[in-house]
């Protein structure tokens, strides 16, 4: 692409807009906006200019100021992606969508809230259970804002029963590259009216536009939850439950798979402790309803179910203090793992596929030799594999030798295995920069070049998060 | 558009690929061919060609030739359509999908059904509960079939709680208008991996492509299921109760109003009789559940807060006899009315609104002297108005009279009027023929302008289910 260079021309154009305090353009102040969660450093570029809007207007004539201009524009939420979906590539505009913190309303009569883009996923939860309200998704890192939920379709554990974000939202006002804006979708729980461009925009991630408002469906709150913890002698045995938990009469809000070794790295970290030391593979079951004689009912039923199939035992958390340090430990795996992490993987597979996808990247990490920590989303077939560059074993962790070759070569070996099992390459953390190359490989051609003739209609000039997804 | 004249040629390659048999040319045998469920003969058209494929290699081959010869394709799945979805405006190949019939598989282990196009609801849900599970929605009409419950992106009572079709679609085989054959999506639960092509697909009415396949995620069933009638003296009362059950601890099903008048053309129509003569309007609510004793719960608690707002009382069916007489009732009042209806509209508002957009309908309909009976799915806002020829009263239908001016009026005030309610055109009907022109009111330049260049992406030479949608 040939984009403009930004002059100071621009800059003073971009100031009129947001005002100086709201424009960054020393490097060292533009560190934090060179880069999001994506561990390796080498991913990171600097924009030329980083630019802060408050309104959809200001957004508006940023955008229209950029296209006319030919400058690229990166958005940015709260950077917590996993895939470099927020580096200004090619420099230019990074467009902080961290003023737009306005939560309109959260609409009791319709039961949905009205964000906007730069709203935390915290500030949203908090607003909606003030109002005795509930959104069920829950994505990993509450730092993350709204736009980027949205253009990402952020999942987290609780899919299983209630779906991802798509399911949520019903409205979205997106600022297009040219400065247009329109309002996809509204206060509707339904529509069959036209192509879904409010679909097609969810999962964008940024590269059709810019997502300032978005409207979510909200749900009356679970009147009681209960975790449940199953140890079992394997991964396999804990993994090959999932199936007969699904097809039961008792949806779970969450089945989440873990296993002795990588808890052991938490436990560490957090200096917490686990509820067992049994087994070596662990279910993490989170079951919600509407009283609690019906949740002790199904946590009866579900536990059998699970001692049926081989689990060694089971951990009921019924209250809150227990229920947290176990949750705790599952969400802070990743922070734990973080500091000799090279990435974290997404690989998404049918469920019924896990335990045989998820034997084959041990063997993998056997036959490599590098540490290939794998958990996630048991329910709903969505894996995190890890590629570290370190093993941790008796309390401490030791580097890989050669983990500098290995990465790249597991890096491709977990994707094969996930196309071979009939999986995608992405469940919740989008494609951004870094997995680009992996999307050509699992689709084909007819949808890559669908996907590129819908960014050509969306946005011609090529200005919007240049270098994503496609 | 100009598009190709069919030869002698084309028929007879057309043949070669689906066999003598799997071919209609003789206009009396077409009949069926030139519509859909709409009432309006004068909506009509009849293809040159009826072709009837039994595989997806035979779809992609006639697609391939038509594409090359520029041959108009109206694909057709069940015909239960409302908008002339299915009506071959140009002329050419009617398409249709009824050979393609396969289940191909009710897959225990991933939850998900496996279907062909050409797989009728009903077909589909007895395969589906012979496994012991369970698919939510349920769209009005069991002879719809798979292909065009995904390109409609069907609703039906119970998308309150679950949600529409487009929730459960996982995958879609789709043959694209050049003769093409793509698999979207797969046996995932999750994905983030690039524009959303199948959420494009879902809803796009056959005009982007040919859907010849879909998987469909199921859920275990519940054990039990209640039905709720709900007697009010005014359907204002009715309605606004629907805010507080949705803001309460319990998400039905399905929530239904209904007025008197509509049931007594029902009663009539089918020598049954409504639960209660009390009151002028209804709820009928569905509640489901993972026991006997919740429901009982949930039904006393729904049935107090009805009561509470204004209920005259509450009748609970708890066995399937009594449930069966009700949901015939509901399920038939269109079948009752039909012979005097000009027009069934499909325009959903935000449900907080429902009340006031009904109100402002029935003024409507007394300003015009014409009756819009209307009611629909209280919880989600989609309000089915029925454009009447004829009034039943005291037992007997009535012809109003002026009914042919009267009609446009009606149809033109009841959209004007969801969109002042921040409404659309379509919760689950989809655009079709006839709603074309609505569709422009309630979509801005921007949205209708991406459309535009969607299906130029998709279908450049606008062969795939012309004159519809957009």
């Amino acid at each position: 692409m040939n984009y403009a260079t930004l002059t100071p021309a621009h800059i003073e154009k971009l100031t009129a807009i947001v005002g100086a305090g709201n424009i960054i353009t020393e490097k060292e102040k533009m560190i934090d906006y060179s880069h999001d969660e994506f561990s390796q450093a080498e991913i990171a570029h600097f924009p030329d200019i980083v630019v802060k809007p408050h309104t959809t207007e200001e957004v508006s004539r940023i955008m229209k100021l950029a296209s006319e201009q030919n400058l690229p524009v990166t958005p940015r939420g709260g950077a917590t992606g996993l895939c470099g979906g927020c580096v200004p590539i090619y420099g230019g505009i990074v467009l902080s969508l961290e003023g737009l913190k306005k939560i309109v309303e959260i609409d009791t009569e319709n039961v949905m809230a009205v964000a906007e883009a730069g709203v935390t996923l915290q500030e949203l939860y908090q607003a909606i259970e003030a109002k005795g309200l509930y959104l069920p998704p829950h994505p990993g890192d509450e730092n993350a804002t709204v736009g980027g939920l949205v253009v990402c379709n952020a999942g987290g554990a609780r899919a299983v029963k209630y779906g991802v974000i798509r399911n949520f939202v019903r409205g979205l006002e997106v600022v297009m590259p040219d400065g247009q804006v329109t309002m996809l979708g509204g206060k509707l729980i339904k529509s069959s009216s036209g192509y879904s461009l409010l679909h097609l925009m969810i999962g964008s991630e940024g590269t059709l536009g810019v997502v300032t408002k978005a409207i979510i469906n909200l749900y009356p709150p679970p009147q009681a939850i209960y975790t449940l913890v199953v140890p079992f002698n394997s991964l396999g045995e804990a993994i090959k439950t999932v199936p007969a938990i699904i097809q039961g009469t008792i949806m779970p809000m969450a089945v989440e798979f873990l296993e002795r070794e990588t808890i052991a790295v938490t436990e560490d970290f957090l200096n917490r402790t686990w509820p067992t030391k049994d087994g070596s593979a662990y279910l993490m079951i989170i079951l919600d309803g509407s009283s609690e004689d019906e949740l002790m009912q199904q946590a009866e039923a579900i536990g059998q179910l699970c001692l049926d199939k081989g689990a060694l035992d089971v951990f009921v958390a019924d209250d809150k203090t227990k229920q947290h340090n176990i949750l705790e430990i599952r969400s802070q795996t990743y922070e734990a793992m973080r500091g000799n992490m090279l990435e974290i993987l997404d690989v998404t597979v049918p469920r019924a596929s896990i335990a045989d996808f998820v034997a084959a990247v041990h063997k993998a990490s056997e036959e490599m030799g590098i540490w290939l920590p794998t958990y996630g989303h048991a329910a709903d077939g969505n894996v995190h594999t890890h590629i570290m560059r370190a093993r941790f074993d008796k309390g401490k962790w030791t580097e890989t030798p050669g983990w500098q070759e290995k990465y790249e070569k597991a890096r491709d070996r977990v994707h094969e295995l996930g196309k071979e099992f009939g999986g995608i390459v992405s469940g919740e953390h989008g494609i951004g920069m870094v997995k680009k190359e992996y999307l050509t490989h699992f689709l084909d051609q007819v949808q890559l070049s669908l996907m590129r003739g819908i960014k050509q209609v969306f946005d011609p000039k090529g200005i919007c998060n240049p270098g994503k997804v496609i």
